[in-house]
Order: structure tokens, then C-alpha cells, then sequence
């Protein structure tokens, strides 16, 4: 294995260099001329030009626009829907729950997108307005005349847990949700105590050794309670899908989806259609951070089918806030212990996620990221998922892990305080790194966690962290994510002009089409604009994953590579044929196949497109089909250091400085990963300091408009500097690993500790608002 | 080799039944159980139902319709174009050649879409009128005010061939047609004498032996003068494209194309622009027969990318008759010499192709054939093609075949009459076989043109032609095709309820993909139902051939037989691993992958759909590619059986029984190849006896409507009996080669002969109306 590498420059934009060695897919050391130089993203143009065909701009003959009747109750039996005033206005439909022809029903938000007899959240749709604009849709809304019985319901996942409770809901769920399928880790449930409230809907307990023995060997203990909010995606295009079933019985779907063929699996399962009767055509996607994959989907589908009609739905923003599905809150009490000489003894937690009326909390994910980041070995962490009448919950980037290490690092933070030790000291004694157990037993394979801590020793902003004003701190705290696993495929075909084009069935949410063009034109030898690269929609496309949980580039990349290898050694046969030379002994160079050292013995790749696609040619066409089916994970560290400084007399916070040093295996292409990377730590100083969906006493909804819910805006984020650190993935395409999920991971924790570091009490609960560090500055001078 | 098999009876509709044993492409003989079986076609349903999207379906925003103004004259100079009456009206914009952007202008149809200075036929279009609606453009077009000023011009292929002819065109072209690329053959071209007239655009001259020599030593000699018609392909649909270049630079057309990779690639040179920045979308097409390939798409595209708008053209019935691309009028001097026991000692002939204003006459592929079809020592063929001020010629299915058989199989029959030999059994003594050489010396692959011969002589038309009324007659004819070879590619995806989908870059115009979801269902051993074949665009298909030459099955069938056979490897490698147990040893029946004789080892197909499609997924999914690159062409032969009876008073034919014995490799869907042939032996009764294309001597088109051009209807046809022979091609799928062409072949010829067996005299003239049968009557009655 190779020493890790590290970018602190900033690489020549669309220029190219010559990179230092790394570890390819079969492990051998190969040199990259084009991997890894910065290039604009591929899609920049057609977006900045507005060319960019989104779901919301898809036209069809005939088209219906959907708008939704929400219930305003957050837990009630709908008695009757009175359809008829609405129905008068011309061309205006109404649907409700009766009307989809749904073949599986389940009261999920996917079995039965709208509520059938029960609703059990404020914003839960339960009819569908349909008028040839939306402005009629919109205007027949008030028209819909449903009658509730209210019932008892239940905010509050503390009373949620009560034996007493109110039920959240009254029906019982199929399945549970699918936010766990983003990461793939194994988890224990063993040692669990029957739930005394019928709200509990997922438990779960990891452990090894005994934690008792080990807080008694330790010499310092900590222990404190954390709270987060729900937080929403707040995508810059909110959830949109057009549907069409055509005479002939193929349902289309035009979508703002993160995937094609999961969601047609998924439809295929719910309107009972054989999965080749959908289509699913991904859409160029404004967003998505997990929200996007089958909540709209399904309704869009079903009314289609219904009404035989076009349709299409475009969620307002109130609506996204309202009815979409955000991640949920979490309280976490953990415990940890630590000898002097800074060892970790134990570590224990209690998780509670409020996981609204639906159960698809990231419980597991969380638990078992807290529980395997340092070694340690007495481990407990019991968590509980609880039903309230709130929105359904989803994945948001890196889903359960925000939670996770925002308690995990505050701990780790006041137990290193607590001990007098430096707190990247004390974290890299104890970081894990490779063959060290998991929580579940499992060891971790080689991660770059301990490499990044390294890095951030020397990173300005640490060393320099004693250099600061009273009112400024300085924090550190660490994030990993395991990395999603899906199966993927890809084509290369070459052109007749020589170039290629490179045919994959995933989304490009993240610049991935521009890091499969590097990879392609790479393993092909051609410069990067002589490759294209197609999303293909389901009909036509080679089989896709879904473009989450950090995999695209790690399960898609592999397979490009493979098919632009196989595309290569068609070319060098046919040349080899045409040139009476041996495979071995041609390369390619400036779009021609020549013999080494001979250059004049060379054939075009021109000629070998005529020779392979036209009448009478003699070789077939030069087209590689490329695979990925089973791979370890390959999870991805990060370190962020925080410094901030914080107006005392208003609790006002703000970040002066930040870095994020980030494990990324190999940067394909550098640019984008650095924005993959910025964007992430945006969202994490809009969990510290400013993003929460905030819920009413009766269930509503205070924050439902972008006025409401408080996105971080640029004068809220520092220069963020980017440090990447290669430890090659040894299965990853030239050794790189996902990199979309580990920024949006350890913003929390890290602005808290650098908070902690400045008013010299620890704030425990997300977001960080002024109005609460002041609460938590005038309670610790109330108390000193 | 083994046996060919015949099909007399009617297969069992949409039932199977097993086959005898054939030759597949790797040489083995194994047993079909689907291949072979009857099914209707797979697009039926939506045709039948009014779903399928024809070009002329396509709606795009901002769409414009486009009509021509075409030349009244057959050769003239355009003086001056003056568009300003027309776009007077709100809407109406008029481009010509000089508005196009066209990047390598030659004054072809494809170079030069309109006429820049000098029209050279009559409805050769000079202008374009576009507007939002069809309507308008059309009372636009009067608008146009063309100055011409006529220049001479020649009509008459004979008058062009003077050496003081006028000159059919003054510029000369840079580049000949792509007709003879429909069919693999070679020629040669030597001996060939300087043409006096400067009409002159192509000779050839194919030769071996001593024709003279060769006459001597005959006993009979037969010399006869044939005069073919002016034929046009009639498809249902005319030439239809629409095409819009979008703001991001990519060229969409979508149309009504033979194939889609062709035009891209040619597309791409006319106007300068990357294949990659062209996407051609094949659309459900109706019927081509040689006639959709690039005469509208350039013209479309270049007018899209002038005005950046999308722009549709659709012909109407005239323009497709004075401005498409029929087939080309031919006179053919044939002379034959043979001695009494029926052994042919030589033949001559000498060939005038009348190519219109445009060098694209099949005049090669015609003297091959020509030369090619009867063992003969001594043979001279010459060719030569003139150009008149006619319209552009093109491929109509079998170009040159048909001009070619009418005048050999007449003039061999006749030859067969003198020496007073049996017609079929002369024809079976000189006919070609495997070996046999061919005019250019190369000889002739396993053929079936002896086994269609020996399964004729057993028919009962040719049993009972002597049972005849004294107006009746019985005629024979022989046909054969090269087959065209373009490679192919196809892949082959398993979908998650254990169901297939081929893809294909190749264009459905003849059932194919019926005969494509057969031959992936026997080779992974699943009902038809379980395959699905979609016909990609270019932007993400695997490479596909035009449809065209008889090649689509033979190429495209073998890339899908192969894609399906790896798609059958994989999954029962993954059943092999799930059931432990060796890939050998395991069948996949009724969608169930099973331990061969332990029927309850055994792994559904929609298992394995989720162990390689969902998140975690332990393999790749199932995905097979296949390639078809170089294959030796698979000729196929025919044998046409016809009685007539001919009114004596009017000249009248009437076609009363008709067989066509046909060698078709292995027929993959009987139905459809009988359907195929149906369809080839109603157009040569038109060529025989109906169709032409009549030009008055100003080169004015007389027959632009379906009233003039008398294409056959339901009553000009016989029932048609059908015979199936197969001798398999070794390198077709499952042996099949293509069917298409052949059976549009014999009809003229069998048909004359017939006419000539009942009234006694030779009719000379294809269409055979009944005035000319009249003459040729009374005419012999003069002689009498």
C-alpha cells in the first residue's frame, strides 16, 4: 500500500498534470495523466444556459397539473371528501385515496400516497386537484370540502414513549422505510426490552465488554445529553414528477428523482405492473441530498393511471416543507470514560430518534457509527425510534451520521477537556484505523481517519488555536460514513469520429458524468472533451444504482472504467489487425493508434470508426460493456476545525475560518470534489447554527417558507479550505471512494466545540441559535 | 450440411412446436423450441391501436411546418429567388440553398437539399416555406416568385446517349449514390470504351470466356430487348422528419428512417458538426422499402440549425412521387446460346441504366446478377448509366434485381422454348450451387436456388401447367439476393421480475424485433412474452446497421443471439453459486433456474433479479453484449410459380394462383416471413403488370397521385401460396439470412413467362398494361 498523498494547491483549472502514483482497481501502481486534473463540470453549460431540461419543464399533449388537499390536523379519520363543488369548475378533477389504482396498499407514504382513512400528520395529502393549469388547480384546492374526526395525537417523542400515549397512528405499517439502504453496515438488535408504548416502531442495541467495568477504570467520565431538529434538504428544485401511462400500457415517468431503476422496481411492486411496463427517465435533478427517490413518484404514477392523462406535480415550497420528508430529531444521552493517559475505557448511549408517523429513522446507521469511530472496548448504545404525528422522515446526506457524531465529538471533546489532554491528541489516540473492530465486530478495512488528524495537526487553523481573542474558539471534530454499495453497469462505444460516449443508467446529481469522462478518456488515451457521457432512462440504459449514499462514483466508476479497458483493446486489435503489429506493441496517442516508436506505422481512430460501421465492414464496432457487482465498503473520514467567534451579549455565532481534511481515496477530478466538499460543510453550519424545522404544540408546521426555515446564505459562510488526503480504496476506480456524504457529517460537532472553546460552556442542543447560546452563556454565569 | 427443411403447411399461430435440428452460428445442431414458432408481431398491437409515433407525430414547441417549391421545369437556372410577397405574411419565413449552413455543398441531394443555381428535374426543390402551421405554408408557397431561365435538357435515356446530348446537369457531382451499397458484391470494371456522351456517370463491364466462341457452339441462340419502368416504393408513410437543434448545440432528428447511425454519420459530414452533437431517433416507420435514407434529413437539419427552431417536413403524396427516390428505369439487350441437351455456352447482355439527374442506378448489382445465376463458360455483360433531367434515383428493395431477373429469366425461357426443353428442368440443369464461381470468379457460398427449383417442380401450379384453358398460361422465374453486411451490436438485460430487454440500434421496419425477441427467448429459455426489444436512438444504443439489403436478421440477429447467450452465462453463474451446484448442470424453465433432475434445487430468475439489482446486491447484474462484425454473405434464392389468364379482347392480365418457393436459412417467425414474402410478390405483380412512373416528354411527371400510379390493390392479387425451404446460412442465427428482398424479385419475369405461355408471344415491356399486352397481341397476329 501506498504512502497517502494530499492536494493543499489548488490544482490548474481544465489544465492537466502529471499525478504521483496510486493503487488502481487491481492494485498495481499505474501513473494518470487526466484522473485527477480539475475540469469544469460537463452539465455547466447546458445549466448556466438554462438548456437544462428539468421535470418541471416537461410538456406533454393534454397535461393535468396536480395540486394537493393537505390535511390541517395532525392526527384524524377523514369522514367524508366532498368532491362535487371543486368538480363543478370545468376540466378540474378531484382523487382521493379510492380513486389510484394502488396494487399493494400499506398505509406508507409509498403504499398509499394519498391518506386513505387516516391521517397522521399536518400537510398529510389526501386529495389530488387535477385542472389543465396549475392556477385552477390551485384555485379549486378550497373547493375540496373534506370532514375530519380529530384524534388524540401525540408531538412530543418524550410522550410518545409514554405507556399511556396516544397512538400515533392507529393503522399498522407493512415495511419500514428504505434510509437505511444508503450505507451498508450490519447491526446487532439482541437485549431488548419489550417497549412499554405501542409508538415505538425500530430498536436496536450494539455492544461489546462491559461498559460498567470500564467507566470504573476510567479516571474521567463524561456525560450529556444532545438534541437535534428535523432538518430538511431544502433542495434548490423542489420534488417534481410528470407521469404518463399511454395507450399501449407503458407508464413513464419524467422525474427529480436521485435514481431510475430502484424507483421503477419500486412502482412495479405498488401499481403491480411488470417493471418493463415503466419507464423511469431521470431528469436533469436540482438538488436532492437524499429527498428525492419515490415520494412523489408513486402519486404521480397512480393518478396517471387513473385519469389516463398526463399529469404532472411540482411541490410548492411550503408543500416541501409541509409533505416532503425530512431528517428527523434525535435526543442522544452518551457517557464516555478515558484513563489519564487518554484511553478510551467506555462508551455508552441511549439514542432516541422521533421518526415522525412513519418508521424510517437512520437508527441503525447512527448507532453504529457512534460506537465504532474509536477504539474502546466496553461499548453500549442502546437506540429507540419513536412514531409521533409528524412528517415521514428520509435520508438526508448521510443520513443518522449529523446526529451521531455532533454527540459523539461534543463527548469525546469535554472528555479530553475534562482529562487536560489536547483534543486531537486525544482523538488520534484513540482513532480507529484499519483491522480495528467495528461495534458489530466487524473489522474496519484501510480508512484514512488517522491521516486526516494528522493533517489537521498542521493545518493553520489548529496550530494557531491558542491565538485568539476571548471571544473567538477554536474546534475539531471527525466524521466517517461506510459508503453505499450497489450494483452498477456502463457501456463505451466509440464514435465514427473517434470519439466516445459513455452510456450509464444513474443520475448525475454530483459532477459523476464529468469524473466517468476523466476515468473514460484516461483508460482510452484521448483528451477528456472527446468523451461524452449519456444518462440513459430505464428503458434503454445499462442497469444503474441509485445516486446516493456516497456510490456513484465508487460503484458507477468501476464499471466506465471496465468498458472504456474493454473499448480500448477492441481499438488495439483491430489497429493491431490493420497494422500487422502485436496488441502489446500499440498505443494511443492524439486520437491515433500507432506502433511505440514507430509513429509513422499508425491508423486513425477515424479509419477504425469506417472500419467497424459501415456496409460491408470488417471488424464489429468497438463498444466495451463494463460491471460492478460485489464490493467492500470503502469508507470515508474527514476532520473539520471550526473557528468561530460569538457576540456574548447577543449569542450570535459566527464562523471565522474553516477546513475540512477529507479522506477521498483519489480525487477523479479535484474541483469538483473540493465542491462536493464546501457544499457539505455548508449544510453542517446550517445544522450548528441555523436550519430547524420547528413543530407547534398542536403539530403544525411554524417554519414551512424559506423566510421560516433558515438556510445558511453566503454571508453565513467563512472561506472554507479543502484539504484532500488520498488512501487509496483498493476496489475504488483508481483507488478513490465516495466523497458526497462525509462533508455534511461533523459541522456540529465541530462549531460546538469551537463554541465550547469560546464561552467556556458546552452548548447540547442543535441548531445553535443566539437565542440559545445566550440561554446557555447566562446559565453557566448563573451557575459559576 | 444437413438436409433442408420445407414448410408447406400453416404453423400453429402463437402456439409452439418443436423444430427439427438446424445449424446455428457456431456450426452445432441443436433443437429449437421457440425459434421457429409462428407469433404475431410484437408492435402490432400499438400500430392497430393508432399509438405507435410516427414522424409525423412529433410536437415541439415552436414547431414549424415546412413545404417546397419546386421547379416546374425539367432543367433550367434558377435566376433569382424573391421570398419578400411571402414573408409578408406574419410567420412565413423562406429559406434557400444559400440560407442553409451547409459545410461540404456538392450538388447531390444530400449535399446540396436545394437546388443552389441549376435544377435538373422536374420537382427538383428549390425553396423552403416555413410556418407555425402546414396550412399556411402551403398558401405561401404560391408566394415565391422564382425567376428561371430554362436551359436544354434530355429525357430520353437513348437522346442523353448522343454524343451532341444535351447535358442532363452542368455541375458535375463530387460523390456517386448509396444504392449498391445495399447488397455486398464485387465487380470489376475493365475493357470499358470511352462514352461518347457526356451523360455518361457510370459503365461497368463483367466478363469471363469467349462469348463468341461460346455462341458458336450453341444449337439455339436467344436475343431479346427488355424495357423496365420508372418504379416507386409507395411506402403508406411518406418521407417524414422533424428536427430541432437545441440551444446546448445537439441536432435531434427524428424520423422516418431506415436506419439511425447512418444518417447520423453522413448527416455529420454535409454539416460539419461531431456525430456526437447529432442524436437521430428512429421512429415507428411506415414501410421503406429502400426509399427513407437521408433524401429528407439533411434538408430538415440544415433548415433546424438555419433557424434555430424545431421544423417539420412531412411529403405529401405528389412530392413523394415527383421528388422522392424510385427505383430507375432500365433497357437490357440479352442474348443466350445453348446446345440441344440444355447446356448453356453463353450469354451477353448489355445494360442501360437511366439514373435520372443523379448517378445512383443499381447498374452494378444488376450484371452481377445478371452473370452470376446460371453456370455459363462464356458470359459478357455490359453496363451503363446515363443521366436524364429525371428525378434521383435510390434503393427500391432488391435494387437492380429486379430489372435483372426479368431479363434473364425471360431470355431463359425463351432459350428453353427454342430448344424445346422443360423450362424448369433447364433452368435446374444451369443453375448455380455451391462453388459454382460467380461472374466476378468468386464463387457462390451454400445456396438454395437447386433446392427451391426441385421443391417447385413438385408444386402443384408447375405439376398441373399443362391442365390449362387456352387463356392461361403458367410461368416460372428464379431470383436471388447477395444480402447486404453492415455490423451490429445488441444487449441483452435481465429486468427484476426475471423478464429481458433487448436493446438495439437497429430500426423495426419488417417485424425484426418479433424475430429478435425469439431468438433471445430460445437462447435463454423463457417464453417470448418474458423478451421486450426497444430500438434506442443513437445517443445511448449499441450500434445498429440500416434496415435494409436483407441484413437486419442476418446481422443484428447473431449480436442478439449473443447477447442473450452471455445474459444466459451469467445468470446461471449466479444460480450456480446460490445453489452450489456446476453452471452444466442447471436449466432455466418456467422462470426458475433449477439443479437438472433435481427440479426442487432451484432459484427463481426474480431471486436472482434481486442479488444483482438492489442495494448491497452481492453480483453484477445480468447484462449480455454481443457483436457481429465480419459474416460471408448469405445469398438467398427464390423460384416465383404464376398462372395468368389474359383477355384476349382488352389485353387484360389476371394473376388467378401464385406460389413463391423460398430458401430463408431458417424462418424465426414463419408468419412473418410468409407475411414478408406476401408483401415482395404484391409489388412485383405491380412491377409486372400496374406500376410506372410515366414522364411526358417536357420531363413533366404525368402520375403524381395514387389515381396515376397504379400501385396493386386487394383485387389485383391471387391468394399466394408460400413454401419455406431451408438451407441454413452457417454463420445466421440459427441459420437464418435475410428474407426480404428475394421475393420482390421474380414476379416480372414469372409472370411474362406466363403471359408468354398463354398467347404465344413474348411481351417485352414491364408494366404489362393491358394496352401493350394488347399490341404485343395483335401484333404477333400481324406477323402471323
Amino acid at each position: 500500500m501506498k504512502e497517502p498523498t494530499t492536494h493543499d494547491g489548488q490544482e490548474h483549472f481544465l489544465g492537466t498534470q502529471p499525478r504521483t502514483n496510486f493503487v488502481n482497481v487491481k492494485g498495481t501502481n499505474v501513473t494518470t495523466t487526466i484522473v485527477g486534473t480539475s475540469i469544469r463540470r460537463l452539465d455547466g453549460y447546458e445549466k448556466i444556459t438554462g438548456q437544462a431540461k428539468y421535470a418541471g419543464d416537461v410538456q406533454l399533449p393534454g397535461m393535468l397539473h396536480a395540486r394537493l388537499v393537505v390535511s390541517p390536523y395532525p392526527h384524524a379519520r377523514i369522514v367524508k371528501i366532498d368532491k362535487s363543488a371543486a368538480e363543478q369548475i370545468p376540466g378540474v378533477i378531484v382523487l382521493t385515496a379510492a380513486d389510484l389504482p394502488i396494487a399493494n396498499p400499506d398505509p406508507s407514504r409509498q403504499g398509499e400516497p394519498l391518506a386513505a382513512d387516516e391521517v397522521v400528520f399536518h400537510g398529510h395529502p389526501v386529495a389530488v386537484v387535477l385542472a389543465p393549469t396549475e392556477a385552477l388547480a390551485e384555485d379549486a384546492l378550497a373547493l375540496v370540502d373534506v370532514t375530519y374526526e380529530q384524534l388524540p395525537s401525540v408531538i412530543d417523542p418524550k410522550a410518545a414513549l409514554a405507556a399511556d400515549a396516544p397512538r400515533a397512528r392507529l393503522r399498522a405499517l407493512k415495511t419500514a422505510g428504505e434510509t437505511e439502504a444508503h450505507a451498508s453496515v450490519s447491526g446487532a438488535k439482541e437485549d431488548l426490552e419489550k417497549p412499554a408504548s405501542p409508538n415505538v416502531s425500530n430498536q436496536t442495541r450494539q455492544r461489546r465488554g462491559d461498559v460498567e467495568a470500564g467507566f470504573r477504570q476510567a479516571d474521567a467520565v463524561v456525560e450529556l445529553t444532545f438534541q437535534t431538529q428535523w432538518a430538511h434538504q431544502s433542495p434548490i428544485e423542489p420534488q417534481t414528477a410528470a407521469a404518463w401511462l399511454d395507450p399501449t400500457g407503458t407508464l413513464t415517468i419524467w422525474s427529480s428523482t436521485q435514481g431510475t431503476f430502484f424507483p421503477r422496481q419500486q412502482l412495479a411492486k405498488i401499481l403491480g405492473l411488470p417493471p418493463q411496463k415503466i419507464k423511469v427517465v431521470g431528469m436533469v435533478i436540482g438538488g436532492g441530498f437524499g429527498s428525492k427517490l419515490m415520494l412523489i413518484e408513486p402519486l404521480v404514477a397512480a393518478v396517471a393511471m387513473a385519469v389516463k392523462q398526463p399529469v404532472r406535480l411540482a411541490f410548492t415550497r411550503t408543500e416541501e416543507y409541509l409533505a416532503a420528508n425530512p431528517a428527523p430529531e434525535a435526543e442522544i444521552r452518551m457517557k464516555a470514560g478515558a484513563t489519564c493517559d487518554g484511553t478510551l475505557t467506555a462508551l455508552e448511549a441511549e439514542v432516541v430518534f422521533d421518526t415522525g408517523a412513519f418508521p424510517a429513522s437512520p437508527l441503525g446507521i447512527c448507532c453504529h457509527l457512534m460506537g465504532s469511530s474509536y477504539r474502546c472496548p466496553n461499548v453500549d448504545i442502546r437506540g429507540l425510534e419513536v412514531m409521533t404525528n409528524k412528517v415521514s422522515p428520509a435520508a438526508y446526506r448521510a443520513p443518522g451520521a449529523q446526529q451521531a457524531y455532533y454527540a459523539l465529538e461534543s463527548t469525546i471533546d469535554e472528555l479530553a477537556r475534562k482529562l487536560g489532554l489536547d483534543q486531537l491528541e486525544f482523538r488520534l489516540k484513540n482513532a480507529v484505523a484499519e483491522g480495528d473492530p467495528r461495534v458489530d465486530g466487524t473489522p474496519w478495512p484501510r480508512i484514512g481517519l488517522r491521516e486526516c488528524l494528522e493533517k489537521a495537526r498542521e493545518h493553520p487553523i489548529w496550530r494557531n488555536r491558542h491565538q485568539k481573542s476571548a471571544d473567538e474558539g477554536v474546534g475539531i471534530a471527525i466524521g466517517g460514513w461506510p459508503g453505499g454499495l450497489m450494483p452498477a453497469e456502463a457501456g463505451c462505444r466509440m464514435e465514427p469520429d473517434g470519439s466516445f460516449t459513455v452510456v450509464t443508467g444513474s443520475v448525475d446529481l454530483t459532477g459523476t458524468n464529468t469524473s466517468f469522462a476523466l476515468i473514460a478518456a484516461e483508460v482510452l488515451g484521448v483528451p477528456v472533451e472527446k468523451v461524452r457521457v449519456v444518462n440513459a432512462d430505464t428503458s434503454t440504459a445499462p442497469f444503474g444504482p441509485v445516486s446516493g449514499g456516497s456510490l456513484t462514483t465508487y460503484m458507477v466508476g468501476p464499471a466506465v472504467q471496465s468498458a472504456a479497458l474493454q473499448a480500448r483493446e477492441q481499438i488495439l486489435r483491430i489497429a493491431a489487425d490493420e497494422l500487422e503489429a502485436a496488441p502489446e506493441d500499440l498505443e494511443i496517442v492524439d486520437g491515433v493508434v500507432r506502433v511505440k516508436g514507430v509513429p509513422d506505422r499508425s491508423i486513425t481512430l477515424e479509419k477504425i470508426g469506417d472500419l467497424t460501421m459501415n456496409f460491408g465492414a470488417p471488424y464489429a464496432p468497438v463498444q466495451g460493456q463494463g460491471k460492478r457487482g460485489k464490493a467492500p465498503n470503502a469508507p470515508g473520514f474527514t476532520v473539520h476545525l471550526a473557528k468561530v467567534r460569538v457576540d456574548r451579549a447577543t449569542g450570535d455565532v459566527v464562523v471565522k475560518e474553516y477546513a475540512a481534511i477529507q479522506d477521498v481515496g483519489k480525487a477523479i477530478n479535484p474541483a469538483e470534489v473540493r465542491g462536493q466538499i464546501m457544499g457539505g460543510v455548508a449544510q453542517g453550519i446550517g445544522w450548528a447554527l441555523r436550519e430547524a424545522l420547528v413543530y407547534g404544540e398542536e403539530g403544525q408546521l411554524l417554519t414551512a417558507t424559506l423566510l421560516d426555515y433558515a438556510l445558511p446564505v453566503a454571508i453565513d459562510l467563512p472561506a472554507i479550505d479543502t484539504v484532500l488526503v488520498e488512501v487509496p480504496a483498493p476496489e475504488g476506480p483508481f483507488g478513490a471512494k465516495g466523497v458526497g456524504e462525509p462533508p455534511a457529517i461533523p459541522g456540529p460537532g465541530a462549531i460546538a466545540n469551537a463554541v465550547r472553546d469560546a464561552i467556556g460552556v458546552r452548548p447540547t442542543q442543535i441548531p445553535m441559535t443566539a437565542e440559545r447560546v445566550l440561554e446557555t452563556i447566562r446559565g453557566a454565569n448563573g451557575k459559576a
